[in-house]
């Protein structure tokens, strides 16, 4: 196989917040970015994409925005990064098949587990990556995205037994070159799992406990123990997959989310503005493995099941 | 000691809905009933009580009405009726003794568990008496009750060993004789955990799972599985402590309450009106109890953890 290449052209699936704030920086930089979008297509063919940024602002024209409507506009491209929320997998075995060369790797940015199974059985274990986004960015209107703090991506194969190694490096080196600072995970299951471990008491109970910020949950003392037996669960499930994760993480991440200022997660932000929430990826699947495993995850199960509860209720009432 | 009298005086401790409705239909029975008010005295005092009842509308006098602002004002009585929220349970020491003559009994109309023990502690166990209240009671402004739904109470005594075998009975006969339906409950601590088994998932999912109604949490699977489990969680507890419930009343109380209509638990007014919901009494003392006993309570520890969350809250944004 053929060494990934420097300068691969792009497709972007998915392009709310992050799709465009990463497909804008990498095309600022001179790559050739090819976004798919859906309601945002007229605006931003007519006006490009204005990023207003925390490491300086700047407004990609129409002309050099690539927005299309198909993937089969799109074509074969290098790398595929999924954007997209979880919850619309189900339509990735539709739009994926066109953007793909024999040497295409596919990149999921998307929230949780098992995107990149999906991916992998669909396409290939051997095209597949995952990233994790360690950023704060919003979508303020058509075309315009606000990105307020942070800005990391990790990533890593999701198939680290073959023969790709040089793969993640490369695009690594392509994403810190376009102001995306961005560093290869070792192993992207443990990564996930750690995400996971904060992701799942804290987004969850952001919305179970009541539309809570990060500082409102800490603020009680039994959420806060809430949160904490939460994340021993989930650090329990990762250790009996093989992802070693310590014990100390849950006290560390709850010191380091003190020390932040107030924050709505992004499921909070989902269910205030009546979005579907990734129940799926964020509890669902880690449920579900923890189960396999034999983990006792009683919190998490109670938790997966209030959230469904309120996406039950969402469904019901539309 | 002598039989306990068969037309006692009787004082109401806590006039709210429960405790209006009953001291009204006790005193339109011809009982001497005096009311400890506090809000509602003035106006009770001049316009007296209205009763809106499914069972027959009645209006009690000014006149009918012995309203009383202090406990000493209302002195020594045959029968003392706790009718107060448990969340002011903390009064409750200062404001019974002026009511106590030697052979006064107290009954207890609150919710919940432990309501008897701290009464026992205080005033010694052969006084008291519970009740569990059976009954759709609202005020809906001072001095005006609305009775929409059933009435039955069952009431036992707090110390089932000793010789006052006969003062439920008469309580009980007393009751009936004034249209309030009443049985005697040969376990008093059995008939709490089986009302618990209820209370415990209904109230608390009826906030914690984003203010729905009875219906609307069965509507989801998921919450009503979670029912489930935490009823399970309760009848395993009562069992520990020796009091036989079976795992069938689970599906039992879950088939009855799908038959009722969408009904608002009084812990979710509570907390839509903005007042203090009865965490102790319902959640934080069974929990106890269940640890005490080793029973495993996951479910109902993170049912405790975040109504308690939500108690936190209100108090910190006061």
């Amino acid at each position: 196989m053929n060494p990934f290449p420097t300068s691969p052209r792009i497709a972007i699936v998915g392009s709310g917040a992050i799709g465009c704030y990463y497909g804008a920086r990498l095309a600022q930089h001179g790559h050739d970015v090819h976004f798919l979008m859906r309601s945002d297509h007229d605006h931003v063919s007519r006006h490009g994409l204005d990023i207003r940024s925390h490491i300086g602002d700047f407004h990609l024209p129409a002309d050099q925005v690539h927005s299309h409507t198909t993937t089969a506009d799109i074509g074969p491209s290098d790398l595929v990064i999924i954007a997209l929320k979880t919850t619309s997998n189900h339509l990735l075995p539709d739009l994926i098949p066109p953007l793909l060369h024999e040497n295409t790797a596919i990149l999921t940015l998307q929230n949780g587990l098992g995107n990149e199974a999906l991916l992998a059985t669909h396409f290939g274990a051997q095209r597949i990556l995952g990233g994790l986004c360690f950023v704060c960015i919003n979508r303020l209107s058509p075309g315009v995205i606000d990105h307020s703090a942070q800005g990391l991506i990790t990533l890593g194969e999701y198939d680290s037994s073959d023969d790709l190694q040089s793969r993640p490096q490369t695009i690594a080196e392509a994403f810190n070159a376009a102001q995306i600072p961005c560093k290869v995970e070792p192993s992207l299951a443990l990564a996930r799992w750690r995400k996971l471990v904060w992701n799942i008491p804290f987004n969850g109970l952001s919305i179970a406990a009541g539309s809570l910020t990060t500082e409102q949950i800490l603020a009680s003392p039994t959420l806060t123990q809430l949160v904490h037996d939460l994340m021993l669960e989930v650090i329990a499930t990762a250790n009996a997959l093989g992802h070693p994760l310590p014990e100390s993480l849950a006290d560390e991440m709850i010191a380091n989310t003190r020390n932040m200022s107030a924050y709505k997660t992004s499921s909070l932000i989902d269910h205030l503005e009546g979005r579907e929430v990734e129940i799926n990826a964020i509890w669902q699947e880690p449920l579900r493995q923890a189960q396999a495993a034999g983990v006792p995850v009683p919190k998490l199960e109670m938790l997966t099941q209030l959230l469904a509860g309120y996406a039950n209720l969402k469904t019901t009432s539309k």
